[in-house]
């Protein structure tokens, strides 16, 4: 988007300009989850990254689809809120000194970057349903509903690694 | 926290970092929101941010009362992930021409600050419970409360606004 000028006139803009953030967060966390199955310790909370792994390969087809369904091209905008997430997970996780605090670590980041796309997805379905393209919100939907899976499987997995770890 | 240092050895010493994060995003929100209330067209969202303003100057109090009852001194860590919603937040709202537009990026905004300090206090009151530390938890869960209560009231200002900038 231009520094001097106003890009967003409507919308339908703001509903492109949003999408093209999902989709540059979406592939940041492609990226980034296999460092955070690497660091895991638990078996259960690798095997839980590595599904969340496959799924979010997934999102960022279905993402494509919807840009394909709203007929602009598939693309990108620097998402600074997800680079600013992803840059304090991996600062956190460097800092700790014992297996079981590192996965409850990792856990809340995990969550933190659920939330922001559980807001995003929130968020664009509005829009797409505003905008009558409720083919978009019906897409958009299937991944906010697997965000949302996802967030509380990470619940349940906290209450184990947080129990180790106080032991 | 030391950069060639494993400084976080136990879930106390993670429960004390992720206050210390919490301590800054709420003082960060302090300092924005009055920029979002200058930016607001709509007299409703105006007033709905006001009255968080409040409710997040009692937040960061409420925090120090965590840090006293906790037995550690006040102090922040730099949190990349708020100041990147930050940044995007005013990155997208410089680049609306259209004030019902304005509005919905607005919002949107406010609701992944909403959603990023929901998912922050969730994991601070599940491990302050895990510490013993009870009276620290309903503090934070007095917070987390009216975090949700606010992300429900935007989807509220949401509807009317997209109403507006979608006619």
């Amino acid at each position: 988007m231009g520094l001097f000028t106003k890009d967003i006139k409507n919308m339908d803009d703001l509903f492109i300009h949003q999408l093209k953030d999902i989709y540059y967060a979406e592939k940041r966390i492609v990226g980034t989850l296999p460092k955070m199955i690497d660091k895991a310790t638990s078996s259960e909370l690798k095997q839980g990254f590595e599904k969340h792994l496959n799924q979010t390969k997934n999102h960022v087809k279905r993402v494509e689809q919807v840009f394909e369904l709203h007929g602009v091209a598939a693309d990108t905008v620097t998402c600074p809120a997800i680079d600013g997430i992803i840059r304090e997970a991996d600062e956190v996780a460097s800092d700790v000194d014992n297996k079981n605090v590192l996965d409850a670590a990792l856990i809340a980041a995990a969550q933190a970057v659920e939330h922001y796309e559980i807001t995003r997805y929130g968020t664009l379905i509005a829009w797409a349903k505003e905008l009558g393209a409720e083919d978009c919100a019906d897409l958009l939907d299937q991944n906010l509903e697997e965000e949302k899976e996802a967030d509380e499987k990470l619940t349940r997995l906290a209450e184990s690694s947080i129990n180790r770890a106080v032991a």
